[in-house]
């Protein structure tokens, strides 16, 4: 029976990792004129993956798996698999397989719509798009189920477990402190050497640069690559096959190589998730926000450290000599740390970027409950940006348009980023009190031994428990807005001169 | 029915489409660790396409139309799908699901296991895979079943009609006259300038090149792209998505930009090909011989003619200014039609590369029909080039391990190069003969003429006659080696002083 299971999901996982491909393909290499056969290719995989998930005889394997012993504690591997199947059974089940690939087809043609609007700036044109795929998510969100809000129904697809009015909670709180932060920072008469970032970094060694930092952290090039996107991400097309993507600018280092150890830092979590249980739950990563946290971890906490540049900042003048000759360490740190409202997520910085997820959060769920209409949204979103960041957006493409989660029909989506940020503080605490002064190893080049407790304690444990439950294990406290906010006030209060 | 039929090959297609990715992915991207589950994913993909062009509900609608009139021309739109899918379905539904699989396993582990024996020339280190490989081929030959030769059964998958006596009539009248004319260029006191197509071609510029000639003879980029393999070919992603690859050496400008040329020749017939019949045999190539017959004419008849140089030398000397800014016309035109005997199939040129093939097909007929052992094909090969070509290998790198088809399991597959060079010279004539001086028109940049005349009396054909047949009705003449030859001595008697 087990065996039956296993098998059924292995050959699942063949094909969502073939998805897995041909999602990486399209953002990174498929020609213009290619997307719509694309998009009916990823229609039929999803068509079929989905009745996989949702085969009667899988449910019945499940329902007679359910009553052995081996399954009764659901954190060992047969209880975790039964337990994680089930969950997702019940769930997939209860979507018809025509809305399956009707949204996946609509997500790929969206998608491209998309691009063409932010390039044209054409809100108008993308509107019906928009409408299409907020329709469907609707009705995914009716065919799930819910309590109280349709919006619960959605972020328990990226966040299991999670509620809106949890979120809020906890987003609430961490806008209470961060506001009068980034409100510190802003009235601060202490200006960061920004324009460093700036100076003339060729392309080319950008990405021998990115390539050899990646790999210094632990990215295995064996078992992965790395491409070029207009949107970087962390694509997954078999075990050993991890690919990152980034973009380069020549005078932005910052955009490419944070890009860089952020998909990294997913791509670790997903070369560190047991080879043996690829495709089944105890394989599997718990959650985005968990995912989030090891990209963000890498990106932030280590990449942004005082401790990394004392290791990285010569090999990186060596490599930039003629941008980086005359520079200073401590002025290169504060450069890759400045902090400044402004208009566009994924290039914001640590402080402000939680502002920009709060403000897509609020929107979305209004959208997904009811209480904002597509057409309403380009007004929605500046009047938001100016009251949360600060700023207001000169036009739709670097506003309501900027982001491909809404575009492919990730609703509820968005808040796992937040959510990434407070789990990545509170992990690497309770990594500090356990291994020592981490910057310190850093500094030496020793990045093994953080990345061994990340194995020990996140990687290997598969989903054999929630986010909410790995916190509480791995930190001993619930989840907090705290060690965030301790981290921030600590780092910018010094930068900026109000310590 | 008919349109059951439409849909049913529309979702194999779509299949077949995800397989021509993922094989593409395999040698252009793929990460180094992620060979094995990659083939289990080609297995698995196999398999079902097998299982869907052998269902028995496919036989039951075949068995119906049959019947029809609207079948009854075989040359109509649906007497040809019904023709085609006919003999498709009486083919598969001979072999196993499980020999299927085993072969596409077999093929990609075999492929990553030839790419490092041809690396470190360990030809024993192979030998398993090989003779795996090919006791996996004779599985198929008698699975299929053939009335003379376990070789007619392989060679009609590549080549429909075809048959193993057929070929070796035609290549045995070829070598005739062929091998009296390279001996005459090996005894001739002309020396071609070769080395001037090793000067220094940086890589950059050379893509840059080769896609300005691709996309100048027809090849459109918004519908394909370029990309970089160890060893060219052309794949196929969808209707809209068709990837050429090629290789850059900074000295050798010939072997990167005739790749291009070739795999653009079969990339326009992939393009030229009616889109509204996508996946069905109205919509498919004739044979591996006619697609080969499109890739040597954009090749040889039309990259290599002068008229071609005449309208891109100057353009060629803009980009490769050091290069060739002291190089005459004349001395391009000779450098690049040099003709040597050589180890190297890929790199041969176009008097001696049909030798390569006949010693290939000579091998691989007495492999499959037994009389060749895979532990004696080094010595033999080796005895096979000395006679046959006039140079012997020094090892088997660049002797029987140097081409990707057997490692593939591809065993009647080469003879199509030949057939391919055949066709070609003959379709050239003809065209010459409806539309006048082609090489004038090349010289005038002009190269629709052609391209027009094959997609209306070539491509636009698909399955709705066999290569045989569209000899004939195109030339009005059956298959000869003549118009080759006629064309080969004519060159090459001018280039090289005995005309």
């Amino acid at each position: 029976m087990l065996q039956q299971l296993r098998d059924h999901a292995r050959e699942t996982a063949l094909l969502a990792s073939i998805e897995g491909l041909l999602g990486w393909d399209e953002q990174v290499y498929l020609p213009p004129a290619g997307g719509a056969w694309r998009a009916e290719q990823l229609a039929y995989l999803a068509g079929q993956i989905h009745r996989r998930r949702t085969a009667p005889q899988l449910g019945e394997w499940l329902a007679e798996l359910r009553e052995s012993d081996a399954a009764a504690d659901p954190q060992s591997d047969v209880g975790c698999c039964v337990a994680q199947l089930t969950r997702r059974y019940e769930r997939e089940t209860k979507l018809p397989a025509e809305l399956v690939e009707e949204v996946a087809r609509v997500a790929s043609q969206s998608h491209h719509a998309w691009v063409e609007a932010r390039t044209a700036n054409d809100f108008a044109g993308f509107r019906p798009w928009l409408e299409r795929t907020l329709d469907l998510q609707r009705r995914r969100a009716e065919a799930f189920g819910y309590e109280h809000s349709p919006y619960d129904a959605l972020l328990d697809e990226y966040e299991p477990g999670a509620t809106a009015d949890g979120v809020g909670r906890v987003l609430g709180s961490l806008r209470e402190e961060l506001a009068p932060l980034v409100r510190q920072i802003v009235d601060s008469r202490v200006v960061a050497p920004s324009e460093l970032l700036a100076r003339s970094f060729p392309v080319d060694r950008q990405e021998e640069f990115g390539k050899l930092a990646a790999a210094a952290i632990g990215f295995d090039f064996a078992s992965g690559r790395l491409d070029v996107t207009a949107h970087p991400f962390c694509g997954e097309a078999g075990p050993a096959d991890v690919r990152l993507t980034t973009r380069y600018q020549e005078h932005d280092f910052g955009d490419g190589f944070y890009s860089i150890l952020h998909e990294a830092g997913h791509g670790l979590y997903e070369q560190g998730l047991p080879d043996e249980w690829y495709g089944l739950p105890p394989g599997e990563s718990i959650s985005l926000g968990i995912h989030e946290s090891q990209s963000r971890m890498w990106e932030n906490l280590v990449g942004r450290s005082r401790g990394f540049w004392r290791r990285f900042f010569a090999p990186c003048q060596g490599v930039f000599h003629e941008a980086l000759a005359d520079v200073e360490l401590d002025d290169w740190c504060f450069a890759v740390n400045a902090s400044r409202p402004s208009l566009i997520r994924t290039e914001s910085d640590e402080a402000t970027y939680n502002l920009h997820i709060i403000v897509r959060y609020e929107l979305e769920r209004a959208m997904i409950e009811g209480d904002l209409a597509v057409a309403d949204l380009p007004g929605a979103w500046n009047e938001a940006y100016a009251a949360t960041v600060g700023v207001t957006p000169p036009n739709d493409s670097d506003g309501c348009l900027q982001d491909v989660h809404w575009p492919s029909g990730a609703f509820g989506y968005f808040p796992t980023y937040s959510l990434g940020n407070l789990y990545a503080a509170q992990f690497f605490d309770q990594a500090e009190a356990d291994l020592g002064d981490l910057e310190a190893m850093f500094a030496a080049g020793e990045f093994s031994p953080l990345l061994g407790w990340l194995r020990e304690h996140i990687h290997s444990v598969g989903q054999r428990v929630t986010a909410s439950e790995l916190v509480q294990r791995v930190t001993g406290q619930p989840l907090s807005h705290e060690p965030l906010m301790r981290r921030l006030r600590a780092k910018f209060g010094e930068l900026y001169g109000f310590a």
